[in-house]
């Protein structure tokens, strides 16, 4: 699969304003998110060069069921071309950019769009676990009552006991990634929080308190891919796509061997790591997919940033901050950043991409001379993982 | 995209009974389907050969809101493969299996399944226009009461207007595909009626009596895919896939110039006509999107079997039966063999390829010589067209 490496490029990304939107719709969002990548686009793009657009949504805020991808491409004013709404629950934004990728190398397109856009506000009891949860397993599991903070609940505690994680740590992740967002304008918190503050917030599921949860949030975000050895047309910093990987898990948590790993994530970067030819060091920055603070922690584990059991120590010590050995979440993540499913996934390829050009809105918040960034979301818990690896 | 010509072949195909399935539940009907196309390659296949799955879906029936398309890897069997669930409305099975030949000319896997499953009776309302109406454009058509069978309707009074199409020849529309479902052990309807019976049902929105809707229905469909030069491994005959376009038309129907033909699906099998190099006449058989009679009727116009305005004398002289100058429907189309929203797209590959094989289960529903097929589906008033054109 090496022939695929840095086939793909990033040619231009956009992000709409992540938050409790209630000044747009769904469809507002996407526009507001698609302007920004064409206007990104630095030697300019005529939208008839796009050929193919998917879209990740899961619950399709407002009232349109279906056809939603092909409602996108009507409103931002490029209908008529193919259009394919990718669903993979929380993971439904990283497998639309990964169908775009394939789209394009399949040779069928030369310029792809891949979206993502939900409005979390306006699907009625989503905050609850009738629509959120609806990612895990129902069978058995969602209708007995595991929701998603029960199961992170499960697997913080498990982590605690195998390596001797704290709540501390977890906490630590959250004011990390609240810091991150306080100087990112598209992020949902633009507040610091302070550490005690996360510890002491209610109870959740026990060890996780409210701080450790990420919000679900309105919001939209756009990437146009290309052909590399078309990208100068467009523009003069093409972002590579070095190497991706995806893979599925079962889908109820009882079925797995560990509650402290996702071994779906792991074979993900693995095979991402090998298209790429790096190694996790050779990483500037990482947007992974912290719906929960010790998500983060495994997954720093899982995707190689540090030993097993080691993930704790490594947000504690502030190895994961920007500056530090590596900048995890430096756009704040899902916990701060904020989280509107289908667009989550895009989100964070707007911010890899922003932060390899050297682009970020405020120096403070720029992972000074980075080069190579890895995107990893999720669906489930831990189900549906996509890792995309990009490159100036 | 002439290259993409014959590069990928369907390798093995199968298809639940479609139906109200009081019997089996969502999974149940995927792993139906998967038995039945795992078995039908002659050669045999080792499960672990398929490495990625894109599944049609659009009202995960049952109650599994999201992660369907990791749910039915995981419920046969073949978990930890990339699978992507597609929602393009009625158009998802279609999109599915056009993702997975993209998959497979994107170099990044050999062998692909495309699936697709809908267990309509369990989703509440599902019959009315709560959910399957939303389809349609929500914003300024669905909510405002333009239900499905009122926008077909009004296609067909406009139909009659323009080309004095009749009553009688939607009935026959009816009359044919039940005739042709009435020998196709996979229909949900398997047994005849009489043209009077179907103009004199009752009305439900005129001009379209009960018997010019087709039901919505219960069912699983897969598809096997594979890059041509390894076909042989599996299968004597190979099915190639020697063309495909789809496109996408704006969502709301006044937003279109005419109420009597599918622009989109025109270019979609425009593009399909180009890459392999044919012409409607060509054509030995045609499985469509007959949600209704009149959408048969438009649709042998726009897919080019006759000329505008003489798909009503098309199928009124017979001309569209199995034996005809092209046999459309002969699986019995949505209309009688059953309109199970995601399953539908691939249940059509699954009749096509049968056919090009000689498979059919009856000699009488046999299309003599078959060798070239074509299947086309859309989601919507005619938004999310793909168009499939397979050889033996």
């Amino acid at each position: 699969m090496i022939e695929a490496r840095d086939a793909v490029s990033v040619i231009g990304v956009g992000c709409s304003r992540f938050g409790d939107r209630l000044d747009a719709g769904l469809t507002e969002l996407f526009v507001e998110a698609y302007l920004e990548a064409l206007n990104s686009v630095d030697k300019g793009i005529d939208p008839n060069d796009i050929q193919e657009a998917f879209i990740g949504s899961y619950a399709f805020g407002g009232d349109q069921i279906g056809n939603v991808a092909a409602m996108m491409v009507d409103h931002v004013g490029i209908p008529g071309i193919p259009a394919t709404r990718i669903e993979n629950a929380c993971g439904s934004g990283g497998y639309a950019f990964r169908a775009a990728v394939l789209a394009v190398l399949s040779g069928q397109c030369d310029v792809a769009l891949a979206g993502g856009a939900d409005k979390m506000q306006d699907v009625p009891g989503v905050r609850a676990r009738l629509w959120l949860g609806g990612g895990s397993d129902t069978q058995w599991e969602r209708w007995h009552g595991l929701t998603f903070p029960g199961v992170f609940a499960l697997m913080a505690t498990r982590h605690m006991y195998e390596y001797g994680t704290t709540r501390k740590q977890m906490a630590s992740v959250a004011v990390k990634n609240h810091d991150n967002a306080s100087e990112n304008p598209k992020a949902h918190f633009q507040r610091r929080i302070k550490l005690k503050a996360a510890m002491n917030a209610p109870m959740v599921s026990y060890p996780l308190t409210l701080l450790d949860c990420c919000p679900t949030s309105d919001g939209a975000a756009v990437a146009l891919l290309c052909k590399s050895e078309l990208a100068k047309r467009y523009t003069d910093t093409p972002i590579y796509v070095s190497g991706f990987g995806s893979a599925t898990d079962r889908l109820a948590s009882f079925n797995r061997p560990s509650l402290t790993t996702f071994p779906a994530a792991v074979k993900a970067a693995r095979l991402a790591y090998k298209m790429a030819d790096i190694e996790p060091k050779d990483l500037d920055l990482v947007e992974l997919h912290d719906c929960f603070t010790i998500a983060e922690i495994v997954l720093t584990e899982d995707l190689g940033l540090c030993d097993k059991g080691e993930g704790g120590s490594l947000v504690e010590e502030g190895q994961t901050e920007i500056g530090g050995k590596v900048a995890v979440s430096p756009s704040g993540g899902l916990k701060a950043k904020g989280h509107p499913i289908g667009a989550t996934g895009v989100g964070q390829i707007y911010e890899v991409v922003k932060q390899l050009r050297s682009e970020a809105e405020k120096q403070s918040r720029q992972v000074q001379g980075a080069e190579i960034g890895l995107a990893h979301i999720q669906g489930g818990f831990g189900v549906t993982p996509t890792v995309h690896i990009l490159r100036r």
